[in-house]
């Protein structure tokens, strides 16, 4: 039988301004990353979120990010280990406290935008996430990259590891992912995107950007809800993939 | 055998801005009140004031407060119940879950700056304050003045509570602080302060600024540790309450 | 001949965060008030809102509101004068140095949200914004509610002065709005609205909620961009005002 | 006859926290470096900041920094061009329109932290700095780094620059300063630093830290109040300055 994890990130709202479809994309996932007020979100977006996740039967994990409100913690800020230990471990405690307010309890932790994709490559940096993670609470799961410096050190830290794959992203052959500068970084044709998801959750394979095929394992895909097109893509990758017999599991029955 | 508990406000530092004894303060006091990074602090500064705490055998109380650096939590600012309750739950969150990663628990909750004031006279806030605090955790004290509807508020919602005085500062009739812009506001001689302290522990009694007495209940003293001569006063509160035999015990003792 | 201007509050959109649609209500109004970063917008919007402005040929003035992003500027603070005065001062200035490296110069200044309100009603509040306008330039207008402690302070400072007025909202027989709780407060439809607003221009008179007529002088009426609705009625009265001889003229020119 | 300015950074506090002596540190110097409320500062501290400079016959610059108050600026970024020049056109603005509310005008431009670093080896983000200040007023002084890209910037810009030397630092044969990791980057004995500045100004040549003798102009030297020793310092260059028939004299009379 085969199974995957879908996650998006979403509780990115702030005061008076709205962003994504929360509640349309919830009722689709498996697994929310909601983000925890440094580059997005307040604590009543973060409530608000909570009860949608929790009413939707939906998992939860923390989407930390740099407190950088004003660059949606997408720009690369130079932090010290201390600092991103620091930043870590009181975003994921906010959320997991106002979660357990609500009877739910944190399933996992995805680093957002510039901390994903720094601690991608930067093993000090992913330490200190994960680290943060671990002497919070070790039964936590760390979602990231496939091959990437945050699942190594995940494992160093005794954690549980996810790994997410994208539909809409094309691979190296080391299956880091292309730059989004470069030619076929993305994938725009929906069937081909599918496609390729099904192939690496059923056959654990993904044809890199050179066209040689590569390894890869997917515990989750990575899926937005930020407009209309987003859903309908959502309904229909899980349409597929329930055709495909593959069964849509949250990370906590996957990496259990 | 009498006694009483010593709390101050403390880990109000900020980035690269330092205010405070903290160091100095801990050692002498049974509680700190801990700023969560609202009104002050930031995940860093609460980092290390943790390890001083913990390090002190001190206990510590989240010390919530205002989304407002600029004024330091001190300006009064008109918010919903919904929003007094999500800050204070991610305040509270976010501190308890830094200190579950040092092996400490929270033992109490004061609010801080405006938040106090406010709320002690204000029952929906309190009840909005009290109400985060239930659900985060029924097992945490409240610490509030005498006689405010933050104390009330507390009681309605199953916490249990611990009453402050003020050294340093006169009472109205009503157990209520004299406003600071009224003349005889501030205690400024030092053995006066000490004594009507000693008082109120031992005799549950002040005189009020009409002359006066009328009972009051001593659960902690507020202290200081923001300059030489409020660490020198503490120093002497301390040996004078020692010699009239109260011992200095933490709110987890006192309202066990 | 009858004149009256148009003004609406934009560019209040912040990092990745966008409201409004600045880029459709701007040519349909002859002042805009732009954010200035404290309840909303950044400076990368700003200066993308000034490029739309001027494009457009439209008139532009300062918007400042409470540093109370979180809040959108709309909840009360209680601040010093002092406070008041800088953070006044310090917004018209950001916002006028980036319009004169584009070659505009600031025509007015309206105060945003709960500083528009408390402003209204509190002279001491109203004189510590107005001090600021005048010490950076003196030949700013400052756009306020008819009837205000805002116009009387501005006068006071030696400043000229245009009165809003609001096509969407009743008035009491003092002239202020009806406030949003009450019944009738807001004027549902959009016909009568229109007639409401032409009356006030030609005959400088509103029926108030009790039914009585008073006295009001019209120099702007403040339309809204935040939707499609939104925009259509402000496509219906300029219609209207056209059919009606009432020329759209910046306040610029109505309070030259 | 030879003649030197004398810069420091300050205005540095922020609301209910102080750092730096800048009464005591501005009437040393002839050139003040004011935080505009991003790293540091916010709009109370600017106008006392600009009393004070004002009283002690002091000429004014902005300090514009990265938007990172928890890092106070001092953490590298990955901005844009456009949202380095917005960045620096509004703290630039903010100030300029502060001063001139005070009757007084900016004189020159440093940037702040990580800002000034990156920017001194990274030509496209001087750049955005540098068409910021040119956009705003062509007439102010970009003050920089000897050889660094900010004042090859500054040069396309058409500005108006003034090359910044430190006391206690010591330089590559190129120029740069040597890294503050590296052993002998800074200079602790006092009198070598006095007299390093000396040559520098009399002789236009210091010592880099490989022995060699190097070129290096030194248009002003910048000092520190932030503590007691620091002043004593600064009073002690000063001396040994006039001694040596130095005068010191405002950028604006430098570069002019």
């Amino acid at each position: 039988m085969y199974q995957v994890d879908l996650n998006s990130d979403l509780g990115e709202s702030f005061g008076h301004y709205r962003i994504g479809m929360d509640d349309r994309i919830i009722p689709l996932i498996s697994s929310a990353n909601v983000a925890c007020g440094f580059h997005a979100s307040d604590p009543v977006v973060m409530m608000n979120t909570i009860e949608l996740v929790k009413g939707a039967g939906c998992n939860i994990g923390a989407h930390p990010g740099f407190p950088d409100l004003m660059g949606f913690g997408r720009r690369n800020m130079s932090l010290t280990a201390d600092e991103i230990k620091a930043y870590t471990l009181y975003q994921i405690s906010a959320l997991a406290g106002m979660c357990s307010a609500r009877g739910l309890s944190l399933q996992h932790v995805k680093p957002h935008g510039a901390m994903y994709n720094m601690a991608a490559k930067d093993y000090e940096m992913s330490k200190a996430i994960c680290e943060a993670v671990a002497e919070f609470d070790p039964g936590l799961i760390i979602l990231g990259l496939s091959g990437s410096e945050t699942i190594r050190a995940a494992k160093d830290c005794g954690l549980k590891t996810a790994l997410e794959v994208f539909a809409d992203r094309a691979y190296e052959e080391d299956g880091s992912l292309v730059d989004r500068r470069k030619p076929g970084a993305v994938i725009r044709d929906e069937q081909e995107a599918i496609e390729r998801v099904i192939r690496m959750v059923k056959e654990g394979k993904v044809a890199a950007v050179t066209g040689k095929d590569i390894p890869i394992r997917a515990d989750s895909v990575c899926v937005h809800g930020d407009g209309e097109k987003a859903l309908l893509f959502v309904e229909k990758i899980k349409k597929a993939l329930s055709e495909e017999g593959i069964e849509i599991r949250p990370l906590r029955e996957i990496c259990g």
